[in-house]
């Protein structure tokens, strides 16, 4: 048996080790190369790459972010399964990520920086945490753990889900409707969503307008769920006070966009939630296992729900 | 009854206000004007402003830190006792800033933005958290919660104490010998030390030499404890990686510091553990009460042993 692989990640050949590793020493041969394997492991690779992979069954993606597999599907056959990559250590280092960008804002240090950089020493106060609503958007693999380690430094979590849920320690909103009750008191709404049509272009103006003035974004989802047009409108209009963002529309971003200049907005190149190659390929690997032996699939990507 | 105060915060009136308050109404008067008080409290008071308070038996500190109230112990009159400021408000605020500036540094965010400058894409990677120790020097009423933040996000942390402890549940090293052992291993080494004479300059080129090369280093303690010379000369070889500063010898740090400059170094004013007004002056009331009502102390200072 083989794999085959694609991703265009600067780590490809640590993966591609990592794979063959957990895999007992099966070959991961290129996705470009075609052939006879019943699986490939990708992370946006191209639809025609997959023309000559005859006896294709599965395909996992390489991340949590599952579109890339979805955009596939139209042009493959139908009875292909996809499988998203879900790994504990990812879970943790989103949670991290959201953590460090949000305490950056609430205790100030981008606004220390600035001062610094004009030799201006002035004490700015804050907030306590416990006085600070953060709104969690998705409650996912992904937007759980970031939920849990706001609320674990002290901070007041309200959540927002597709469907109605009461099993956390903390409130789920729900629906469309429920969106304006969970992001309306926030200081720092926080978007974790996976991109389907109900979530494309979410973060723009209407959303803005539910929120509290100077609330700060947050998105560490996809970048197609943000209008850029509009969170520039609403930073000259002062209904956010910024944003950190991690996804974009076009990555990596290009160097005439007008977000890479504002002081308000910190540009992270998508690493909120970085995949670790060993325990990744081993979470993968199993997945596989389980899939060749049994043909269950733990985390099955659903093309009629979009995740 | 009276209350003589003293801070030249930018809060004073709102300090002033709210010890009014949580006394029952009692009148807060300038220590410069002197009086009949038993009680002063107080930030940086200059010691010729308490020659004018004949009945004084007690001085407060507004903040955690008590070297400023030691510094005045050899002028007053040897009964009059002493009360640190303790505020679970104030340790989570010192909490939150230490997992901040650690976070910011951990997940690349500085170097981010220095990208962010240059509208340049590029993925920078990291370790996970369960695989870097953090060396949380001083183990008391703030360096405990900083230690057990640390923790809970996911650190390997260490402690290390002047007197062996076992109570926590992180290993904790004292004394001069085991400082190396503290801190041999830790990407981080975050100092919330009091200022004692073992303390003062206890970040300076010898520690530096301990410590793991690229590590990086945290001071919310005293400027006093930091030889910044030192610092300026680990930085320029390459043996530390940066630092985050919260405490100066000279406060406002003076324009003309060669540290505001070094982009390696994250500069606040001060603000890592901000008093909190109105849970912080209950705190005071209910010290100076116990005092008052049965001479007790909960929170007394000891110039034996400095803290």
């Amino acid at each position: 048996v083989s794999l085959l692989f694609h991703t265009a990640w600067e780590n490809a050949e640590v993966w591609r080790a990592a794979l063959r590793d957990a895999l007992d020493g099966e070959a991961v041969e290129p996705l470009e190369g075609g052939g006879e394997a019943d699986v490939a492991v990708v992370w946006n690779a191209p639809p025609r790459a997959f023309a000559a992979v005859p006896r294709l069954k599965l395909v996992c993606s390489l991340g949590a972010g599952v579109d890339h597999l979805l955009s596939l599907s139209p042009v493959l056959p139908g009875d292909i399964r996809f499988s998203r990559l879900v790994d504990p250590v990812m879970a943790e280092r989103m949670a991290l990520h959201v953590l460090a960008v949000v305490l950056r804002r609430h205790r100030n240090l981008d606004l220390f920086e600035r001062q610094q950089r004009d030799r201006h020493w002035r004490r700015l106060f804050h907030d306590d945490a416990a006085d600070t609503t953060v709104a969690v958007l998705g409650q996912g693999s992904l937007g759980r753990p970031v939920a849990a380690a706001l609320a674990a430094a002290g901070f007041k979590v309200v959540g927002w889900a597709r469907s109605p849920r009461t099993d956390l320690s903390w409130p789920v909103y729900s629906g469309m409707d429920g969106l304006h009750e969970a992001v309306a008191g926030a200081a720092f709404v926080v978007a974790v969503l996976p991109l389907t049509a109900e979530t494309r272009s979410i973060l723009s103006a209407p959303l803005f307008a539910m929120m509290r003035p100077g609330a700060y974004l947050v998105n560490v989802g996809r970048g197609e769920q943000m209008v850029a047009r509009d969170l520039l409108d609403a930073l000259d209009a002062g209904r956010l006070s910024g944003a950190a963002l991690d996804a974009f529309e076009s990555e990596p971003l290009p160097p005439e966009s007008p977000l890479w200049s504002r002081r308000e907005i910190l540009i992270t190149p998508h690493v909120a939630s970085l995949s670790n190659p060993a325990t990744g390929a081993r979470a993968i690997a199993a997945e596989i296992c389980r899939f060749r032996s049994e043909g269950i699939l733990r985390n099955e990507v659903f093309c009629d729900r979009q995740y």
